[in-house]
């Protein structure tokens, strides 16, 4: 005997159930009459367009080939089908964060689908538009004007009560306009910057005008105290670096795409104006906040400071804390923690990543020469922009490989003891980051990607594809150099270790390593 | 029909139910045979005797009377049973604070045991000593050393889960210390001082000279980062005034007592060592985190700031805050009251109160002038000191006398609009202190009492009479100046606007006022 048994859901949060069930059972009746060989064969075309897309080959390794297809897989999973919904931290593989998603979404796992699946990109981007009433409201309840995005939520409320290492990183706002901003610039998507995500910025970036103030102290400089950055070991902090700069990022974006609507579409612009408010003044204001954001530093160490306190905090004991007092949270009261210089994650870090041209070459070096002793990197949120950032500013790729290994491997591994509480979605996206960025050495710059391709000792062969624009790029990095060539479009202007090259369809181009 | 009936009760933690009944039965078999009568008697002779000693007389103004005695005795209801037992903010009278305790107890409530009765003041610094052991398992919970005492508790066992205005008070340990030498030096009573203060001096030391650090980028001073002080508008500041100074003293208070005892009573020493596994060397390392603490100071402005990054937050906009969003902790997020200058209670006016001689007049006058006008009073901790503070160095009485009226009326008029759950101890203390060492002028220094006593506008009389040493002394103030007299003791040396005066029993003294 054999039974074939079929399974079908529907979900909607609007509809009653009984159009649930009606809908349930004509899929049902259908894959029935349709029969499971081509239930099979749907799977493995959506699959095959799946890894035909998304795959990144990694060769020389086998173990760690079938690893980076483990996380890849697990981005699949958790973004198949987002409609609607966010990318949760542990996707759908278990109840860890209690289903909650976060920044990761839009920081660590949007990348990815920017560069593969646009069309996946945009539907969590404009979910994020359908809750900004509930950020709106959520500004006006912490006394804010703007909008304010939850720092953990499921359906747009603000599901977390905790505000040191929770709900006082703002950060969240910049992340969502600049994950916005990306997915745009790389997919010259301007209805949808038009239709929902000036709207986004308009509101996110009025937050950071009230949370703000110019300070006569600071010499007239816009600060912004009593926040919490991504080191969830640091809380409460004035000035962090990487909430200034992503602030003063989130300002100047919406300036910059207000006006830009005022000149190329009228209606929509005053459609805008219409549902928020907006005057011009504002926009000025804006501008101001951004040029004269205040970031800390440090001239006689030339450091940029993770916040404006961190220097005046005592130096972690690293020597006399045992390995099984790591992570530091479960063996340390935060208060602690706090009054120690000692990272949980990437921070300044990782705004050498994200935002590269606010720092010189030496500054990223520095910063990271400063600050990755620091860090426990007790976050899966962490190693994947270390290893990024090591990468780039490394001499060699050892502390690179080093990161990677650990990224890669976190869930496979087991690395975090906590896979029972499901996978790091996060640490999936920041796997693709590490090979694309990392070692592919891509960066966006003025609407044009850059690469500067390292080869780790471990691989023969890096190869990738990244959708940019109308195009589609694939890149193959051996031994011999970096291999260019279209798969879609027809010509496509990118930089290889700083010479600009145009790369046409069916011209593969090929140039050396460093 | 007359029907008279007779309750009693009995508690103990640690006896059986079934003993506890027979004691109550006893009670009651023997009230019921000694009548009425003699119950009346007992309680009537109990208030005489407590009036005797704790009446503070207020003439000229009757209600003003009526609310003093009131405030008077809510004290003596809070304090008469506090055998092995701490005096919970709301007393017996309210669930307010679910009954817990804080460092009200020493700061607010204390003092007047001291001064008007004090074996209950021992007591009460006994039951801290018994929860030693439980201050040193909280500390090691903080990954500290030494001991820190509950923020709030019962029983000895921290009640507080929350940390930023809660347990990150680590100023609790300075105050039980400041406490107890004050109850000392006050009482003579060495022997307490010898058999359970020292030891509480030791282990809250030990937690300071854990918790701060020398730094260097302080030029080698002694830091205490990442703390709570009194202003709960605040939360998790670098080097709060008031907990550093009070730190200051409790680390020379320890040091001196050890040595104290070294000298003085070898038994006792070798017995603190046996307990507290105290070397020498730490001593010495007190005296230098004492000598080398850090107090924050604003050059331009001449000010002791109440944190390091005080200043740096914006003020608060107290002309648009309309009079219903007061307190404001009910109206703004935490997050906003923390980034902007604008104080709960007394903080570093507390500290020029607490320890006078660590501040210039002009100090304390500038202190008072920055600070008093961006402070709320939304805790009822604050007015007393507010009060005092203003007596001291305001040029009239009239901004003192205006915080008095608040501090006496709160519960009687219930200006806070809470008095359903229960009554504000500390603040009936404040009252008796807002007149002892407000109008009184009573301070201690050197082992000395000094006064200088002005009258308020709305009394043509103010008497009080304060224990000190072996003697009491009875303080008579009218606008023809004050009288000193010893009701107990031979001879007292006293200081009156500064001269230094001997009274002796039966030798009533008058001088002016200023």
């Amino acid at each position: 005997v054999r039974i074939v048994k079929y399974l079908a859901y529907h979900h909607d949060g609007d509809e009653p159930t009984k159009e649930l069930m009606f809908r349930a059972k004509q899929t049902l009746e259908r894959a029935a009459a349709e029969g499971v060989r081509v239930a099979r064969e749907e799977q493995r075309r959506f699959l095959e367009d799946f890894w035909e897309r998304s795959d990144v080959i990694v060769e020389g390794a086998p173990l760690l080939q079938q690893a980076v297809r483990f996380n890849l897989f697990q981005l699949a999973q958790a973004s198949a089908r987002v409609e609607g919904y966010g990318i949760p931290a542990k996707g759908l593989t278990g109840r860890g964060y209690e289903g909650h998603y976060f920044w990761d979404a839009e920081i660590y796992t949007l990348p990815f689908l920017i560069h593969t699946a646009p069309a996946l990109a945009k539907n969590l981007l404009r979910h994020r538009y359908r809750m900004l009433d509930k950020a709106r409201q959520r500004a006006r309840e912490v006394n804010e004007r703007g909008a304010l995005f939850p720092w953990r939520t499921i359906n747009g409320d603000e599901a977390s009560a905790y505000y040191a290492a929770g709900t006082a990183q703002y950060h969240i706002n910049a992340d969502i306009a600049y994950a916005l901003v990306h997915y745009v610039r790389a997919t010259n998507d301007s209805e949808f910057m038009a239709q929902c995500g000036a709207e986004i910025l308009v509101e996110t970036a009025r937050l950071w005008a009230g949370l703000g103030v110019f300070s006569e102290r600071k010499g007239g400089r816009f600060v912004i105290n009593g926040v919490t950055g991504p080191d969830e070991y640091s809380a409460l902090v004035d000035n962090n670096t990487f909430t200034n700069l992503m602030a003063q990022e989130n300002l100047r974006q919406a300036a910059r795409v207000v006006k830009w609507l005022q000149d190329t579409d009228a209606e929509a612009h005053a459609q805008l104006v219409e549902h928020t408010g907006l005057d011009d003044a504002e926009l000025e204001m804006w501008e101001k906040a951004a040029d004269l954001m205040y970031i800390p530093y440090d001239e006689e160490l030339r450091l940029f400071l993770q916040d404006d306190g961190f220097l005046d905090q005592e130096r972690w004991d690293f020597e006399n804390t045992p390995p099984e007092n790591y992570p530091l949270l479960l063996h340390y009261h935060p208060l602690v923690l706090y009054r120690h210089q000692v990272i949980k994650q990437a921070d300044v870090v990782l705004a050498t990543f994200l935002l590269g041209d606010a720092f010189s070459y030496e500054d990223k070096r520095r910063i990271l020469d400063y600050y990755d002793p620091l860090t426990t990197s007790d976050s899966s949120l962490s190693e994947c922009i270390q290893c990024i950032m090591a990468a780039e500013v490394g001499d060699d790729l050892r502390a690179a490989e080093e990161y990677f290994m650990d990224v890669v491997g976190i869930d496979l591994a087991d690395a975090a003891g906590n896979v029972r509480d499901g996978i790091h979605v996060a640490s999936a996206g920041g796997t693709w980051m590490a090979l694309v960025n990392g070692f592919g050495g891509m960066r966006e710059r003025d609407g044009v990607l850059w690469f500067r391709p390292r080869l780790p000792s471990r691989m023969k062969r890096l190869a990738f594809k990244v959708r940019y624009k109308e195009c589609m790029l694939a890149v193959d990095i051996t031994e011999r150099g970096a291999e260019y060539a279209l798969e879609e479009g027809d010509r496509m202007t990118i930089v290889h270790n700083g010479e600009t090259m145009s790369v046409r369809r069916a011209h593969m181009l090929q140039r050396p390593l460093q």
